[in-house]
């Protein structure tokens, strides 16, 4: 089994940590998408669509999309769990992972993608829609904070997937000036306390 | 329990698919968004983000975002299997479904949303953004054309929510002109079997 991800990229990052949590070491091959090489060939035979991570099984299978790998270390090592216990739980940490992810994650990115150089000629850049989507960032921040009000973790007392993307997004964000307001006690809280995590360093 | 919805939407007709494949009634709960129901105190109580569906537990639990009140009714009710079976299967059926949402589906709903008068003063609008989506899409349905060369549906020989999130995706897409070319066989083809299925009148 190999993980090919990038050491700066943030969705591998989400799958770094989610390992890291679970204590399981898997071979890494180190993708560099400053030099296109996930638009390479040998990497496109991996994942048609380009994007890191990609684990790839023994059996030569292979799966993209970060929460999809996720979803596999949490079947074949169930401890200790970040997707949820019984059907509720895990609906309700699925609900918060998407939440984080489209609503916070997402929204960084996309402004990230849109406005900065590096995606100059990568994608087709709209300025307008990722200052569209940064400008909304700083409401969104204001929401989290609300959300840990009664919680130590996004999705209830666990730490869970949903904090992994929620860190990760926000910590991608400073590359284009996201900054938690210390205002915002219980998103400070949050992040203090799961950045203090020995998996936040993977 | 109550499921929250709206007849017109894409994504309540996900879950209505999801649960008709599974045989489960559940009852319903009409909300008029197109009356901003959705954006009153009564519906921010059950999902502050103001989305559709919403599945109300009857413990008084919400769980809102669609694939999250999947997940949640196939760990009810697993017979037949629409996340997969086993970790490498759930693994795969998780990475075709999201590419389905973040490539496809989404790109559709992208292109409505930046463009169409429904969310004009809804949302911030960027035409160009909508457009450039929208140009996108077809080179998308080409791409699924090529996936299903092999195998009759989206994530292998079963039917899943991948082929539920592109069946949803792609005919929402005519709102906004988005037609599959008869050229596209495959994608024709899996066009038909799905959209005959009883299902796909849910």
């Amino acid at each position: 089994m190999k993980l090919h991800e990038s050491a700066h990229a943030p969705n591998p990052r989400r799958v770094r940590i989610f390992i890291a949590e679970k204590g399981i070491e898997v071979p890494r091959v180190q993708v560099d998408i400053g030099k296109r090489e996930n638009r390479g060939p040998a990497f496109l035979a991996l994942n048609p669509l380009g994007g890191v991570p990609v684990l790839e099984l023994d059996d030569g299978r292979t799966i993209a999309e970060s929460v999809a790998i996720c979803r596999y270390f949490e079947e074949v090592h169930p401890e200790p769990p970040l997707m949820g216990v019984g059907p509720e739980d895990c609906a309700i940490v699925e609900m918060w992972n998407r939440r984080m992810e489209l609503e916070v994650m997402r929204r960084i990115t996309d402004a990230f993608r849109h406005t900065h150089e590096f995606f100059k000629g990568r994608i087709t850049q709209v300025p307008e829609y990722g200052e569209t989507r940064q400008r909304e960032v700083p409401e969104q921040l204001v929401w989290l904070d609300e959300v840990l009000a009664d919680r130590p973790f996004m999705a209830g007392d666990r730490f869970s997937i949903a904090d992994i993307t929620a860190l990760v997004g926000i910590d991608f964000g400073r590359v284009i000036g996201v900054r938690i307001d210390p205002e915002l006690k219980n998103l400070s809280r949050w992040h203090e306390s799961v950045s203090a995590r020995p998996s936040a360093q993977a």
